[in-house]
């Protein structure tokens, strides 16, 4: 395939990803037990540690989609009959609720909003009673399907204060190296995410972070993990000695995909997390703005404070006819941009979505995120939406390339 | 990292990749939702089809080590209280074990042994009571730890004699590609592998096949499936949808690799099944023959006939002293070459393990295993066994390079 055939991938993840991170992935066959991989696997756990922000916190990195998270933290921290509260934000809080209740956990969730107040989780917590307190609090941080963003500290701290055994899970699998994190500040027991959104490589690897507090209510489980593959008795074994750089097995590592990953976060870490974050930040403020000003458009999160850095859910003109929005996409992928239609059931035909994260952001591609606006721009125009043309000053605003790349 | 610092990886998976699949796996990004992708997803599912020898069985590809394929099969097939005869063959046959009592599944194996006699087999059949009879046979058909090829056809004969309703399960990932296997001829229920043994592709993909009566047996399931990311109720609508060029969601596909390992089976399809297999059962038969000859060493497997065609498991001189079996591996490796120490826990000093499988065998690469074998040779030599020099004409047998590659 051509690069000139290559049409820029502009979805919520996968991203595009850096050069270096496709070369890392064809390198020739390693073994999984030789000293070189141990060491590349042993520092893409301290990598993602500080990705996340966490000196002592357990990180583990499987095989897997990011789905697969969700299981090893609700089979391995829950037993049978405990009760996890799921902060509902959209499609992927209810996945998490389902994939909890797979395991015989009470789930509790709020009604989907626009946005999560904390004066509704204050008042679940106060409901539960003393016996009835949630082992598991699920947040997303950034729901995928909505583009919402929750203020996870907030909601962290007040939980920690209001139901302190109660152990705090995140969903970071559209937010991890994009928005603001804090797992060991932030009091956080348990967080997951995959590797292809802001972490910048391909898709296959879930991964994960453990705070001592979720480690220890894991070592005093009464009753048996009710799965193989996402048993932690299984995995923390090899992560130590990962760790320790020493070999052991479980299960096949992807050798390459772990390689890879590790190019992307060394990446990522060169040009320094909170300069990331504020990228990220710039850039959605920067797009936004032009969503707002030129094309006159609304986006599904109400409020400024809860809109996502890493994605943009944007509801179509209320004038398109529903055969104009169907062919949207396929007029924005002339342009040679993919973009991603809307994904929550209550809403699904009323929006699309835009990813602008990972490379396309701190890469100094921001030539993405101009070629994206264009594509839109010309796919709004031709589906009879009257637009203010984007000033040729907005897309410069785009052009402040990151010295370190 | 240049060509000339690259060990040739002779371990029993993952192996050496054809040229073209680091290339495949090293494209820019694709959409999981495109049509491109699904297209090649869906020409995925076909080709693994056709390596397997099915025409009605029902694939299933995830991402996750092999390791998750026994989750898969033991969760769904079987219910709580069912009984399940593991076949045991080695280290792996021990985790499927493992595997599927996490699920409750009652486990009745056999003791190891270097091979598995059909009678003892019948034995075990004929003991299950009506009430208790077993719900699945577990078979590996190349034990990784061991190199035991076992006789799949004749022990699935069997049962399909004495116990029709049990369903047969095929541990394939040391085998599938290499050796010799009809899914639907053998009347196979279910079988799983690896994207990184004999298939091809690095490691991340769990591949499995279901014929129908076991895809009846799973529908007609009276308790939940006790798993969320191995449930088939997720991922079989969504294999579906792919097999008819929709696109689907559950969770988002390993899309890289997945190309990869399309473009391995490609090039093994293009060769012929038959032709890989034959190609993998000469190329063996030569390497056992100069292990022999040459090296006068003993193998674990006993008989000719339960000698694997993709691995060896080779015992150690006798006199070799432990320090020396240490060391052994290392003095292979300065001949560039990476094998593998023993694996079952009873025997784990006593022996190594070369694995002769893939791209090594039918890309033209024949002089892998030449130049495993002359590090071997040197490393015997080095560590004071004696031995008898590889003949000229012993190497060039290895030269018959596939005319299609």
């Amino acid at each position: 395939m051509s690069s000139n055939d290559h049409s820029i991938l502009m979805i919520p993840g996968p991203t595009e990803y850096h050069p270096d991170v496709l070369a890392t992935l064809a390198l020739p066959s390693l073994s999984h037990t030789s000293p070189q991989f141990i060491a590349e696997f042993s520092e893409l756990l301290e990598n993602f540690k500080r990705v996340l922000g966490t000196k002592n916190g357990q990180p583990l990195i499987v095989s897997g989609s990011g789905t697969l998270g969700w299981d090893i933290i609700a089979a391995n921290l829950c037993e049978k009959n405990d009760r996890a509260l799921v902060i509902n934000t959209g499609y992927f809080s209810d996945s998490y609720a389902t994939c909890c209740e797979t395991y015989g956990i009470k789930v509790c969730a709020n009604q989907i909003g626009a946005s999560v107040e904390l004066s509704e989780i204050e008042k679940k917590l106060k409901e539960a009673t003393a016996d009835g307190v949630y082992k598991l609090i699920c947040i997303t941080q950034v729901d995928t399907s909505t583009a919402v963003l929750n203020d996870v500290k907030s909601i962290s701290q007040l939980c920690k204060q209001l139901s302190p055994t109660s152990l705090i899970s995140v969903d970071g699998v559209c937010s991890f190296g994009g928005e603001r994190f804090a797992f060991d500040d932030w009091k956080i027991d348990a967080a997951m995410t995959c590797s292809q959104k802001a972490l910048g490589a391909p898709p296959g690897l879930a991964l994960l972070m453990f705070s001592q507090q979720s480690i220890d209510t894991f070592r005093q489980r009464t009753t048996p993990v009710p799965t193989y593959y996402a048993n932690l008795n299984n995995w923390l074994p090899i992560m130590d000695a990962y760790a320790n750089r020493k070999p052991s097995y479980f299960a096949t590592p992807n050798v390459n995909l772990i390689r890879s990953l590790n190019t992307s976060l060394k990446l990522l870490l060169d040009i320094g997390i909170e300069n990331i974050v504020r990228l990220h930040e710039e850039n959605a403020q920067k797009f936004r703005n032009i969503v707002i000003k030129s094309f006159d458009l609304k986006f599904v999160p109400t409020t400024d404070k809860n809109m996502a850095n890493t994605l943009s859910a944007i509801y179509y003109p209320k004038e398109m006819t529903d055969e104009q929005r169907t062919k949207f996409l396929g007029l924005v992928k002339e342009s040679q941009v993919v973009i991603a239609g809307g994904l929550h059931k209550k809403i699904k035909t009323e929006y699309f979505r835009v990813g602008h994260m990972g490379y396309s952001v701190w890469g100094g591609q921001q030539q993405h995120v101009v070629q994206t606006l264009k594509a839109i721009e010309k796919a709004l125009k031709e589906s009879g939406h009257k637009i203010n043309e984007i000033g040729k000053e907005d897309f410069l605003s785009f052009s402040c390339k990151t010295s370190k790349i």
